[in-house]
C-alpha cells in the first residue's frame, strides 16, 4: 500500500548514475545531453515543462564539460549533469521572461550567483523551466506528466515536470509559499527547500525577501543533495548567511540510531484528503515506534495569515511596477495580491515579521525530542484543473519559519496520482535532514518489498 | 581659532590613563570610583546626567577589581574603569527604566548582551545615565555641563554630560537617529557610532531595528576605541553580523600616508549656523590639501523622510504598547511619532528600507577617493532650550546607512560653547576611521600650538 511510485518512462538515469557512469567513462555527457534533448523533443508538446531550451548551448556545453574530462582538468560535483532553471533565475545567454508577457525577450547580461556556482560545479544547462506568472499563483502551459489534465502544481511548474518526465535529472525552482514542494509533491519527484539564507538569490526574481527560498528537484535524496554546490554566503544577498554543511556525505551516510519523527497533521488537517491521510497513517505505522503524532504549538494556527501579510506587502514592493508597465497582461489574481499589499500598514507587516522567530523558537522543544517532523507536502493529488496551481497551505508553516523540508513521492493517491509526504527540519540543520529521509525511504521500501 | 575645548573642571583621568596607572600601582579601582562618585555627588543637583546610580554596587565591583588584580587573576582591557550606561540597557541590579514614568521600577533580570561583556572587560558600572523620554525626542532632565540653561542634546543626553562633566571617564549611548553624535557635540566630549551591525543590541530598548545603534562618549579617541571590547556577532541579535577589528590597535597607530577627507555639507548646509560654518573651513584650511569639499550624490536630499518612516514604523510596531497603557504619561511629540508610524504604508516602509543599501552603494566612488568624509556633527552649539534636544540632522544620513561615524569637540561657538566635527567612515571600516580621527586632531592641535 505504502508504495513508490515509477518516475518517468522509460525511467531515466539520476544524476548520481550519470555521475558514476561519466567517470567510469561509459556514458559522455555529449551523450547524456542528447538523451535529455531527445526526450524533450518527444515529451514537450504535452508537458510544456519549458519556457526556453537551447538545444546548440546545451550541446556546446556538453562537450565542453567531455573535453575538460579528456584533458584532465579539475572537474565539478555536477560535471556534465544536465539541469534545468526556473525562469525566473538568470542564466547569461538564456532569456529571462518570470511567467510574463511584460518580460518577453528580456535577457540578463550576467548569471545569478546560483547559477554561477552551478556553472562552476560542471552542470550543463539545458534551459529555462516554466513558472507560473511572476512566481505566483496563475498558471503557465505546464501540465502533469502523468496525467496532462492534471496541474503539476507551481510555481516552479516546469521544473518539476522535467525532472518527473525524465527530460533532466536535476532541476532548481523557488518556493516563497509552497512552489516547490508543492509541485515536487504532485509530480511525484523530491523536492528540497533548504533552509532560509542557504542559497543566494542573487540574479533570481525577487518576490517576497522574507520569505523567498531557492530549492531542488531530482528524483533521489542523493540527487538532491548535489544542491551543496551552490549554498552558502554571498555578499550580495543580505539574506544569505548560513552554510548547511556537508550535505552529501551526511546523506548518504546512515543514522547511529533511527531518527524520532514527529507526525504533525498541522492545524489545517481537515483540508486533506482521505487517501492522504490514510496513506500518512501507513507511514506512521511502518515507523512505528520511530512516529509519534504530535500537536503544534497553538500559534501555528495563525501563521498562514502572517506569511500572507508579508508575502502581500513585499511583493507589492517589488513587483507593483509590472501593474503600472501592463495591467492588462496580469492576471487578476496578481493584481488582488498587489492590492493587498498596496494597503497593508507597515505596523502590521513588522508584527509578522517579528513572529517568524516567534515560531520558530516555540519549536525548540518539539526539536529537542524529535528529530525531523513529517508533514503533508499537499492536500492529496494533484487537482484535475489546469486553471490553478492547487492548495500551498502545507508548505506555508515550514517557509514562513525558513525551516527545511524535503518531499518524498512516497504515497499514491486514489486516481494512481503521486502523493507526497513532507519531512521538515531545524533550521541549518538540512544535512541531518536528508540523512533522515532517506532513512525514511529505506524503511518504506523495506516494508514494500516485505509485502 | 581652531580650538580643543577644556572638558570638564577639574580636569579628570581619562580611561587610557586610569589604566595605565591601575596597572602601575598608582591607583586603585576604589580611588578612582570614589573621585567619580565624589564627583557626581558634587554635579549632579545642577547636571542630572543619572537616572540612578548606586555607590554600593560600585565600590563592591571596584573593590573585586582591586582584589582580582592583587591575585593575579586575568584582567580584561576596561579593568577597573568606572562607566555608565544609558537607562535603556539592561545591568542585572538596577533598574531599566527606558526614560518614562511607565517603566518606574522596571528591574531586568539580566545583563544586555554589550553589559556581559564590559562586564567580563572588568569596567566598573556606576548606573544608568538618563535617557530621554523611550530614546525619542522628550527630554529628560540633564543639562548641558557647560551651560545649565542649554540642552545637553539627546536621547543619550546623561552619556554625554556625565562623561562631559567628569563623572566618568566612558559611557555607552544609543542613536536611531542622531542621539549618540550630537549629544557628544554638544556636551564637547569624543562621541562615537560604530558601524551599523557591529554592537549587539540584546537587552538593549528595541525603538527602530533597522536604525538603532549602540554608541560611545569618552574623552579622547583611544578611550573611544575601548568599545572594542564589546564588538563582535551575537545570536540573538540577527542584526549584529560585523566585527570592526583591532580598534584599539589601529587608533593608536599612525596612518602610512596622510589621509584624504571629503568636506560635505551634505543637503541641510543652510541649517548650518555661521560660526559652525566658519570653524569647519578653518579646520578644512588647516588639513589644507588633505580636504576637499565634496558633493553628496543628489539622492541624499531623501535620505532624511526615508529614515522618518522607518523610524516611525518600527517605533510604533515595537513601541505603541506605551501609549497603549498609558496616554497621559507619553508627550505629544512621541504620540505624534506613534500616528505617523501607525498609518505608514508597509510598501512605503520598504520603499525606504531598500534605499539604505542604496545609499551606501553611491558613496562607493566617494570612498575610493577619500579615507573618510568630514561633515557638520550638529547645527552648531547647543540651544539654550532645555524643553528640546536640538536639530540631528547631521547625524541622520549617516545613521540611515548605517556608517561608522565619530565626533571630535575641536570648534568653539559664539558662546563659548563646544562645536563637534564629524566623520564617518565606511560601513565595517571602523578601525581606520578612528585612526584618521586621530590624525585630524593632531593635525588642529599642531596648528594650534603653532599660533
Amino acid at each position: 500500500m505504502v508504495k513508490r511510485i515509477e518516475i518517468g518512462e522509460p525511467a531515466n538515469l539520476t544524476a548520481s548514475e550519470i555521475i558514476y557512469q561519466l567517470a567510469e567513462g561509459s556514458l559522455s555527457a555529449e551523450a547524456v545531453t542528447k538523451a535529455c534533448l531527445a526526450r524533450i523533443e518527444a515529451l514537450e508538446p504535452s508537458v510544456h515543462a519549458w519556457a526556453h531550451y537551447d538545444s546548440q548551448l546545451a550541446l556546446m556545453q556538453a562537450k565542453e564539460a567531455d573535453r575538460r574530462r579528456m584533458q584532465g582538468l579539475p572537474l565539478g560535483p555536477l560535471h556534465g549533469v544536465p539541469i534545468g532553471l526556473k525562469d525566473i533565475i538568470d542564466a547569461r545567454g538564456l532569456p529571462t521572461e518570470n511567467g510574463t508577457p511584460l518580460d518577453a525577450g528580456n535577457r540578463p547580461l550576467e548569471d545569478a550567483t546560483l547559477t554561477r556556482r552551478l556553472r562552476n560545479a560542471g552542470a550543463v544547462i539545458l534551459g529555462k523551466t516554466v513558472s507560473s506568472e511572476l512566481a505566483y499563483f496563475h498558471p503557465g502551459p505546464t501540465t502533469n506528466p502523468h496525467d496532462p489534465n492534471r496541474t503539476p502544481g507551481g510555481s516552479s511548474s516546469g521544473s518539476a515536470a522535467a525532472v518527473a518526465a525524465g527530460m533532466v535529472p536535476f532541476a532548481v525552482g523557488t518556493q516563497t509559499n509552497g512552489s516547490v514542494i508543492r509541485p515536487a509533491a504532485f509530480c511525484g519527484v523530491v523536492g528540497y527547500k533548504p533552509s532560509f539564507g542557504a542559497v543566494p538569490r542573487t540574479g533570481v526574481l525577487k518576490a517576497a525577501q522574507s520569505l523567498d527560498h531557492v530549492g531542488f528537484f531530482a528524483r533521489s535524496v542523493e540527487d538532491i543533495a548535489l544542491a551543496a554546490c551552490v549554498m552558502g554566503p554571498d555578499d550580495k544577498d543580505a539574506g544569505c548567511t548560513i552554510n548547511p554543511g556537508p550535505l552529501l556525505e551526511t546523506a548518504l551516510s546512515d543514522p547511529l540510531v533511527a531518527p524520532d519523527l514527529a507526525m504533525v497533521y498541522t492545524p489545517f488537517r481537515k483540508r486533506l484528503d482521505e487517501t492522504t491521510l490514510a496513506g500518512l497513517a501507513e507511514v506512521v505505522d511502518v515507523l512505528g515506534e520511530h512516529a509519534t503524532e504530535t500537536e503544534l504549538p497553538e500559534v501555528f494556527g495563525r501563521g498562514a495569515g502572517w506569511l500572507a501579510t508579508i508575502m502581500a506587502s513585499e511583493m507589492a514592493r517589488n513587483l507593483n511596477h509590472y501593474v503600472e508597465r501592463g495591467s492588462d497582461q496580469i492576471s487578476d489574481a496578481f493584481k488582488a495580491l498587489m492590492d493587498q499589499g498596496n494597503s497593508t500598514l507597515a505596523v502590521d507587516y513588522l508584527a509578522a515579521r517579528d513572529m517568524q522567530q516567534v515560531l520558530v523558537d516555540s519549536l525548540d522543544p518539539l526539536f529537542e525530542r524529535f528529530d525531523a517532523i513529517m508533514t503533508p507536502a499537499a492536500i492529496g493529488e494533484a487537482p484535475a484543473d489546469l486553471t490553478s496551481t492547487g492548495d500551498p497551505i502545507f508548505c506555508t508553516l515550514w517557509t514562513f519559519c525558513g525551516l527545511p523540508a524535503i518531499t518524498l513521492p512516497i504515497l499514491t493517491g486514489s486516481n494512481n496520482m503521486p502523493v507526497g509526504v513532507q519531512l521538515v527540519g531545524r533550521r541549518g540543520q538540512d544535512a541531518k535532514l536528508l540523512r533522515t529521509a532517506r532513512w525514511v525511504l529505506s524503511q518504506c521500501s523495506a516494508e514494500e518489498e516485505a509485502e
